[in-house]
């Protein structure tokens, strides 16, 4: 089935930038679990050798599935067998890092963590972060306009995009290069191809913003009795440490339970059964190192705290923040799972929890619920088991999930997108004009259908 | 030539939903100052209304220029003689701001100072801020993409916006209203819509993100040896103040002087020959007050500033803004001038300037000279006269001012947008696969070519 397009792709670019479905054996797995059969794998190893493959792919009527690190959570990767897999893996250069203009030019295949390295050797922060960062590439965060905790404060990955260099289906080369933070000359076109999951063009190299670094770092875990007291709290936190809040997370009692039955050592704070705040603070040299420590006593004496830790070194802040990233320990307890990643207004968190709640009870009385998320950014992720039927159920409990957050004004995927999971409820809370509109972009951009055909908004036409 | 258009909209929305030309005349002039003959002013009542009117536009073939509080800068207001005006004056309703969420949603028509006061009112603050805050409107703004002296830490008025609500040019009602910060269900259509100056669309109604106030202000105007030390400065001013500085203003000498000149009572720093710099903190309230003043003492003793004044109170820091926001002033001592808004790289401002001063000085040894701009975020402002034919030099002082700008990988327009007078420079630093690719858009978006023809990205097809 493929032979054709690549045996095409091998006599103009060389036979190595095809890996075959033997050799790809093992590297297909996404990261839900599924296993599906291998398909080959197009690795290009620059712009223009892009370029040329997907002209090929353009006229073979090729279909092609962009890969970053494999790290989404959405069945991004899951493929119909028609496919080419499109991975980056060769384009991974940090090309250059600009300390004076504080710029960062990558090709799209430069893996987070590298890029953080590369910013922190020259004084500069690059401030997305995600678990994530050992594996997932600068391409795929950017199609996927990734968030991650300091998203509040600092932006989602489309706020660190200055410009960008695009292949389109067709492949033509399409520079939007830009280092400047401020460029209002015409449509800024670069937003059309974050966020569209590799849709509309493929990414290919990038200008990203980088920030001075920010060495006075406070971290604070605590223990609250309830939701309104952590909206209340959050307004304090906010007044006290303006600007230099970058993270504030929230944690319901059976997450704290969870992700701390098996570890050794003191906690931070008892297991308990109110809500857990996890805040961060980030200033320069200026600020007084005491000042985070007053104002956290501040709020204690207001006696809106029921318990609070203070990270006092560095060890302290990373056990902090094991303890909010150890996804794993709530997997191993409540397997068969189903995660959701949802946003919703801070003041309708709480009653969407609760409604949750009750309605999967009531359907379900053996449903049980990990609930944590970005709570300074309206993220919020909910993890659901009913046991053995939960993955039967999926589209039952899915349907209860989202329905709510919709009536509450939210949205159904704060960060993780929508690849394919999310797409039988993407329609959700979208008017049918809006819906139009994405399709005549698509169609416009990919007139072929062959860019992640199936996914994101659907099959068009 | 409007008979039958206003006739059939008239008959539709009622007869005061249209000023007549010749009772429209005096509102007219765009700020460049140039008199136009009137046209005459739809004015809707509601997104309903809007929708009605441009069905029947288009239907007419009869172009349409959105107006905001005509304060641009770029010609957007020029006309053929056969356009209508678009105002949303009638639509400045603020809808409501949700303290808790921090998320105003108000009609376009809002004027920038209500909206601020609007949030102050409920201890919350709208970022974006400029000298014409007191006429511009919200739509104007996001139309423009508006920056402003803070764009660098809380971003460009893009950055503000959550969702929005257009009426196309077919007048269907687009509804992309959101108020979560995290939101990747599908494209993000929205950013189509801001900077575009109204030719994909009329911005009608938008959810805006609030933040907290910072209470703890804190201003200084420094005055150093040259630009090289602007560029240390800024780097050790960063390192101590971290998040907390929210702007970081430049003016070359010639400008200090000229809004100097005429000042009564005693001035923040003497007139002299070097750069000066005006800066701001901002910050909660567990900043120590003192902070910002021992991070500015140990400047001073870092021998890196020549000399420096601390606002001690607010009408000091009032009278800095004034020095920095005098215009006026300029206008006066310089007309008739020829005044650019561009982008470049921090590290090639200093040869920027030179370059410019030397290629014109040598065609025109009368050249004088304004410099000043938002050094933290790219951003100058070139303020260029050559005495009376400084009007008949247009073209050939703007090719000197940009091509440069170009070869030093800046941007022709940092936050004014391209409108009528930077449309012969548009295409300067952009590929034809870019520009064809923003007119497939705008085809797309608008067949029929009657928002704002001929504006923004010229002629299309």
């Amino acid at each position: 089935m493929w032979n054709s397009v690549c045996e095409a792709i091998s006599a103009q670019l060389g036979d190595d930038r095809i890996v075959k479905p033997e050799d790809a054996e093992g590297r297909l797995l996404s990261v839900t679990g599924e296993a599906m059969p291998p398909v080959p794998i197009l690795r290009p190893r620059d712009t223009e050798e892009l370029a040329k493959a997907l002209g090929i792919c353009s006229v073979h009527k090729t279909p092609v599935i962009p890969m970053g690190g494999s790290t989404g959570l959405v069945g991004g990767l899951r493929h119909t067998g028609k496919e080419l897999y499109l991975s980056l893996e060769l384009m991974n250069r940090i090309e250059s890092i600009d300390p004076v203009n504080r710029v960062a030019t990558v090709q799209a295949g430069v893996i987070l963590q590298n890029l953080h390295q590369a910013a922190e050797d020259v004084g500069l922060l690059f401030p997305v972060d995600l678990g994530a960062r050992g594996s997932a590439t600068i391409g795929g965060l950017i199609s996927t306009n990734a968030g991650g905790e300091k998203a509040f404060r600092f932006g989602m990955m489309r706020d660190q995009v200055l410009g960008l260099e695009v292949v389109t289906a067709s492949g033509q080369i399409l520079d939007l290069s830009n280092s400047m933070i401020k460029n209002n000359a015409g449509y800024d076109l670069k937003h059309l191809f974050i966020g569209a999951e590799g849709t509309l063009g493929i990414v290919t190299r990038v200008q990203l913003r980088l920030r001075p670094q920010l060495p006075n770092v406070h971290t604070a875990f605590a223990l609250i009795s309830d939701f309104s007291a952590a909206l209340e709290l959050r307004s304090k936190v906010e007044t006290a440490l303006g600007n230099d809040l970058t993270a504030f997370e929230v944690m319901w009692p059976e997450v704290y339970e969870m992700t701390t039955r098996h570890r050794s050592g003191r906690l931070p704070l008892p297991v308990a059964n109110g809500i857990y705040l996890l805040f961060e603070s980030e200033a320069g040299t200026a600020r007084d190192p005491e000042a985070f420590e007053n104002a956290m006593v501040a709020l204690y004496e207001d006696g809106l705290v029921e318990d609070m830790a203070i990270a006092a070194s560095e060890a302290d802040r990373q056990d902090m923040w094991a303890i909010r990233n150890d996804i794993e320990a709530i997997i191993r307890t409540m397997s068969p799972l189903l995660a959701f990643d949802v946003s919703l207004p801070v003041s309708s968190m709480e009653s969407y929890v609760n409604t949750l709640n009750d309605e999967l009870t009531a359907k379900w009385p053996e449903a049980r619920f990990a609930r944590f998320g970005h709570m300074g950014d309206n993220n919020l992720h909910i993890v659901v088991t009913i046991g053995q039927d939960t993955m039967l159920r999926k589209d039952e409990i899915s349907a209860i999930v989202y329905e709510h957050v919709i009536a509450m004004k939210g949205c159904i995927s704060a960060e993780h997108g929508i690849g394919m999971d999310k797409l039988p409820w993407f329609e959700m809370g979208k008017t049918s004009s809006a819906i139009a509109l994405m399709q005549t972009i698509r169609t416009a951009l990919d007139p072929n259908n062959i860019l992640n055909p199936g996914k994101t908004i659907g099959a068009v036409g």
